[in-house]
């Protein structure tokens, strides 16, 4: 039933990821409907083809996160890799990025000043520019500190979707995942923690296989569990992860045991999933074991529907899209 | 003297257009100063040429605006207007818009599903799809209602400046001014007025006339005291206006005389201004009128620095950048 129908109120969910948001997001595309020549490949960025055959990516992010400043990075840091990395998943190299900032008055300058430098040290090393911007600021109190927005665009050759998986494909993770999420729930309950986020940038790890990939997606709102039932719904296949594969470090293990949270739908800022054909499958990890060690294989896909963990204890247990009352201003 | 040299915090007037606001931009951009191959033209949007020629434009607004909801319109549309027009009047037919919504929980469906209807009609009737965007809900308490950002994107034969006015040129208006600004500053003081908005998108406007234009700009925020001497400062000339051509209703005049605020500061969401060589300025305010009677030429360049009103009571008295504290959150 859409929330349009009825008397209802947004809820924290529509923007957690996982279920409520993407019931949401058919309602709004319900309203939305006119996409013009786009072409709506179901990832996180927009597609339109250019005269001479190349793909222009467009795809944009909104931050309000808390805290601003983490171990690891701040908002600035995450609200570039969050639109650097959609664009790289999809295959794209980053052509330029629009800045909007919503900042609360009063607001120290000097903690502005760190988080452009942030965004900017991204830009750097990413060769992606900040062509343009907006800032304004609000009265005390009408905004929580600070709110940024991100929209990149890109381009690709050939686009990267996450509807091409195939059965005997193998599911890779480009590093251990859910880091970014754990930290943050951490600081939230007063948590210590030796973890740091894991929000970086994958362009050149996605520019050095994207070739090989038949699939890819970055696992950021509804992490790993929302990512693998995505790409299998998508791709009509079905998943299977092996339980003691499952890329998560133990401290990750710990605080979402500990807060009772679940693991696979913590967010990643700097990793990607991606679905990779057997032959190229240990290349390809090869390659990515170049930038992050705990690249690895951790699962494949078989003719079917649906994600299912094998357990150590033996059996099949199915892995949901996360639904349901998720923390908010994670990612 | 940088905000960042100093044990500062952020104020309103860095977000409200004016003299504040353009420090506060040279600041960021000494810090996000690498802008790739972008060509900076100090419009509101950044160009990249393509290898067919053409210039791809890309722009960004945030708005937070107070009230949402205003005779004449609401966040959705002004939302969608500030950045169809920021494309429009450099010349650009927009390609496609994304569009971050951070919004309160608790916030009533309703509205969002109204804010959504109107940002989908200036989509239909200015055919710019919504080709990507993102949601996000806050607790309570930690935004007042809703923000959006509107970033787009748009393609054009030849770009229009600010910085190509030219001694000589009649300096034009699409319509009477500041009634945006007059009916937000209106309902903020209780007081009641039969205005409404203008906003609207000034594309098929600007399509008609652009041929005809060295100049153009939307005067939002900082309003046509702004746009002037921006116009002015770029193009190294200076402008001169008639006092009895200033293209204010008497509405408008009253509310701005009645709250004290700068007239000339009010912003319009709806219009441009242009400079005109003069022998196409009547073939083109010929042409304006057809779409708003009220267009018309409000003044002429001359060889100089500085903005001038030439008063009914004879001499001339400086229009200078709007400065100091301006009411936020008006657009």
């Amino acid at each position: 039933m859409s929330i349009f129908n009825k008397n209802s109120s947004i809820s924290l969910d529509i923007g957690a990821g996982g279920g409520a948001s993407w019931e949401f997001f058919k309602d709004l595309r319900k309203i939305l409907s006119f996409t013009g020549k786009w072409t709506n490949t179901g990832d996180d960025g927009a597609v339109f083809k250019m005269p001479d055959g190349k793909s222009l990516v467009m795809t944009t992010d909104a931050f309000i996160i808390d805290p601003i400043f983490f171990p690891g990075g701040d908002i600035g840091k995450i609200s570039m890799c969050g639109t650097i990395n959609d664009l790289s998943v999809m295959g794209a190299t980053p052509l330029g990025i629009a800045l909007s900032v919503v900042v609360e008055e009063g607001f120290p300058s000097s903690d502005l000043e760190k988080i452009l430098h942030s965004i900017d040290e991204i830009s750097r090393l990413t060769k992606t520019p900040i062509v343009t911007g907006d800032t304004k600021v609000t009265n005390k109190g009408k905004i929580d500190k600070i709110a940024i927005t991100t929209t990149g665009i890109g381009m690709a050759e050939k686009i990267i979707s996450n509807n091409g998986t195939k059965p005997g494909d193998k599911i890779i993770a480009s590093g251990d995942l859910g880091e970014h999420g754990a930290i943050i729930l951490a600081y939230r309950f007063n948590y210590k923690t030796r973890l740091k986020s894991d929000s970086q940038p994958v362009l050149k790890e996605m520019q050095a296989v994207g070739k090989y990939l038949n699939a890819a997606k970055d696992p950021t709102r509804g992490g790993l569990a929302e990512n693998l039932n995505e790409i299998a719904e998508k791709s009509k296949i079905k998943i299977v992860l092996d339980e003691k594969d499952l890329p998560y470090k133990k401290e990750t293990r710990a605080i979402s045991e500990l807060l009772g949270i679940n693991l696979m739908a913590l967010p990643s800022e700097g990793r990607f999933i991606a679905a990779v054909p057997e032959k190229f499958a240990q290349k390809t990890i090869k390659i990515l074991q170049k930038y992050n060690k705990t690249a690895k294989i951790i699962g494949s896909v078989e003719r079917g529907k649906g994600v299912f963990l094998n357990t150590q204890s033996g059996g099949l247990r199915p892995i949901e899209m996360p639904r349901g009352k998720l923390v908010p201003r994670i990612c």
